[in-house]
C-alpha cells in the first residue's frame, strides 16, 4: 500500500443508492403478492395543508410510485372535509394504501392523532395507527400472533434509517435476526413522537445501546445486559449531556429540525458512522469527512422507499386475509 | 417477538465453518492458477523436533492437504541436516511449498530465524522469511510494484484471524479495501513475533486501533487520527493494563500460551466479538457466551486452510514469473 494513494477514508454513502436497492426488492416482492392482472396498487396521498415540504414530498412521491408500478392519487381537500374523504377511502377497494401530509392543525397534535387513528389499520402505509405504534414499542413484528404471517408496519422515516444501517452492514447478519446489532452504541439526537423516539426502540429492540438525546436531556434505551430482556426499557441519564454520549457511540443519527445545530465533530469517535436525516444537515460535510467512516448525508429518499415497502406489505397482508 | 422464545445472544463460530468456507474457493483458485494436466501441487513439510503438538499439526495439515487437491510430503530430518535438505526443495521443480515445523532449536530463536531464511521466498507457505514479514509490517502488499501482480505472503495463524474477522463481518465491506476496520478497537492479548505483534500490525494497517497487551504492558498500534496514516505507527501506553482497554474494545483476541490465563470477562464489553487463538483457549466458555455477540472458540482449521490459501499464492505468483 505505500507505494499507492490512501483511499479516502470516509466513504459518503448517497439515500439514491440505498433507495434503489430497497426499490429493486418492493417491485419483486409486488410481482409476487399481486394477483395476475391486478390494476397497479394505488396509493391515495390526502394533502390539507400549503406546506411546501409536504408539496414536494408529495411529488417525490408521486415520480417514485410512477417508475415502480404504482399509481399515486394526490387528493387535495379541505382540511374540514379530510376525515370524511379518509373513511370514503378507507372503505374504496381500489385504494390499497392511504398517507395524509402532517400537521393538519398545527399546534393542536391531538387532533392531527385523531385523523392519524381514522385511517384503516389495514391501508396505514405510514406504521402511525396506535396498534401499529404500540407493537413497535413492544418490539412485536406481527399482526396475527401466533400465526405470524401478517407483518406489522413500522413508521417510514425511521424504518429507513435502519435499512440504512442495514445497508451500511452496522447490523451484522452474522448475528441472530432481531439481534443484530448487539454490541453496537448509537446516539440519536431528536426524540420526537414521529422520528427519534420510535428509532431508538426500534435500533434499541434490536440489540444496540441507544443514547437518546434532546433539549430535555439524555436517555438511555437498551435490553440490558446480554440483551436478555425481550424487549427495550427506557431510563434517564440525570445530568448527562450530548458530549457524554458522543465520544461513546459507533454510530451517531442527527434530526434536529434547526438551521442552526451541529453535531459537535471534535466529540465524534474517530471512525465513527454518521447519519443525518434532518432536511437541515446536522453535521458539518467536510469537518465529519474528516472523521467519520461512514456518511450518509440525507434519508429522504429511502424514506420514500420505504413507503412503497410499507404499501408491498400491505397489500400482501390483504392477500393473508383473504387466504385464511 | 414477545411472544416468541429470545435468541440466543451469543453467536458461537466454529473455526471448521470459516474454514470451509476458505477452502471452497482455495479450490476453485486453484483450477483458475494451474497448468492444465500440471501434477497435484506438493507442499513439503520438515519435521526436525519431537514436539506433540507438531506431529498433531502435521496430521491435520496432511489430511486437509488430500482432501482439497494437494499433496502433502513430510519429511523427518534430523536437525542437523535440515539446511541442507531445505536447499534441496528449494531447487526441486516438484515442491511449490515448504514448512518447516518449530521450534528446532529450542531457546534460541536466532538459530531458528537462520532456518527461516533459508527456505526460498517463493516457496515460504508460512510467510515467515524477511522480505514478507517486511511487508507486513509495511503495510506493503504486492512484491512486484508498481506492477502489483505478485502478492505477498502473511503469517497463517494472523491471516486466518483477520480471515475469520471478515467472516464475522467485523471487516465492513461497504469501506475502501485497506481500511475495512477503521472505527473498530480491538485487543489482542499476546504480543509473539509469531502471531500477537504481526496480527496487531495486519488489524492497524486495516483502520483498527489496535491495544498490543503482554506481560511487559500495553501498547497501541494505529494509523492515527483519521487513519491518514499509510501504516500503522506504535506507541507504548504507560501504566495502562489489560483492565484499562477490554471496556474499550469491539473484539477481544486471546492468544496466551498458558493455561492458567483466563480473559476477565467481567471487564469485557457487552455484545463484543471474542476471538481464542491459544491452543489453551482464554475465555470461560459458559461465562463468555453470557456477554459476548459472537465467540470464536479456536481458529485452527482456519490456520491450515490460510496454509493452502497461501500455497494456491504461491504458485500464481510462479505462474507470473513464468509469463513475464
Amino acid at each position: 500500500m505505500a507505494s499507492q494513494e490512501v483511499p479516502k477514508t470516509c466513504k459518503v454513502i448517497l439515500a439514491d443508492t440505498i433507495a434503489k436497492k430497497l426499490l429493486a426488492e418492493v417491485r419483486e416482492t409486488l410481482v409476487e403478492v399481486q394477483s395476475p392482472g391486478a390494476l397497479k396498487p394505488t396509493l391515495a396521498a390526502f394533502l390539507a395543508n400549503d406546506d411546501p415540504a409536504a408539496v414536494q414530498y408529495a411529488e417525490w412521491s408521486k415520480k417514485t410510485c410512477e417508475e415502480n408500478g404504482f399509481s399515486f392519487d394526490l387528493r387535495r381537500v379541505d382540511k374540514e372535509d379530510l376525515e370524511e374523504a379518509i373513511v370514503s377511502a378507507n372503505q374504496d377497494d381500489a385504494v390499497q394504501g392511504i398517507i395524509v401530509y402532517y400537521p393538519i392543525w398545527p399546534g393542536n397534535h391531538q387532533q392531527d392523532k385523531y385523523i392519524q387513528e381514522t385511517v384503516s389499520l389495514a391501508k396505514d402505509v405510514e406504521g402511525l395507527c396506535h396498534t401499529h405504534l404500540f407493537n413497535m414499542y413492544h418490539n412485536v413484528r406481527f399482526l396475527d400472533p401466533p400465526a405470524n404471517k401478517k407483518k406489522s408496519i413500522l413508521p417510514c422515516t425511521p424504518l429507513a434509517i435502519v435499512k440504512a444501517l442495514e445497508h451500511l452492514q452496522i447490523y451484522n447478519p452474522i448475528l441472530a435476526y432481531g439481534n443484530r446489532l448487539f454490541g453496537k452504541t448509537i446516539t440519536v439526537i431528536n426524540r420526537s413522537e414521529v422520528n427519534g423516539r420510535p428509532l431508538a426502540a426500534l435500533l434499541a429492540n434490536d440489540g444496540a445501546t441507544v443514547y437518546s438525546v434532546d433539549v430535555t436531556g439524555v436517555q438511555v434505551f437498551t435490553r440490558g445486559s446480554g440483551i436478555r430482556a425481550l424487549r427495550h426499557q427506557v431510563h434517564d441519564k440525570e445530568g448527562w449531556e450530548l458530549k457524554d454520549v458522543l465520544p461513546l457511540s459507533d454510530v451517531v443519527i442527527g434530526g434536529v429540525p434547526v438551521e442552526s445545530f451541529k453535531v459537535p465533530i471534535e466529540l465524534v469517535r474517530d471512525g465513527a458512522v454518521c447519519v443525518n436525516f434532518s432536511s437541515y444537515r446536522n453535521f458539518d460535510g467536510p469537518a465529519v469527512k474528516e472523521k467519520a467512516s461512514i456518511y450518509v448525508p440525507s434519508i429522504g429518499k429511502v424514506t420514500i422507499a420505504v413507503l412503497l415497502r410499507n404499501l408491498v406489505r400491505l397489500i400482501a397482508n390483504r392477500k393473508t386475509d383473504a387466504s385464511s
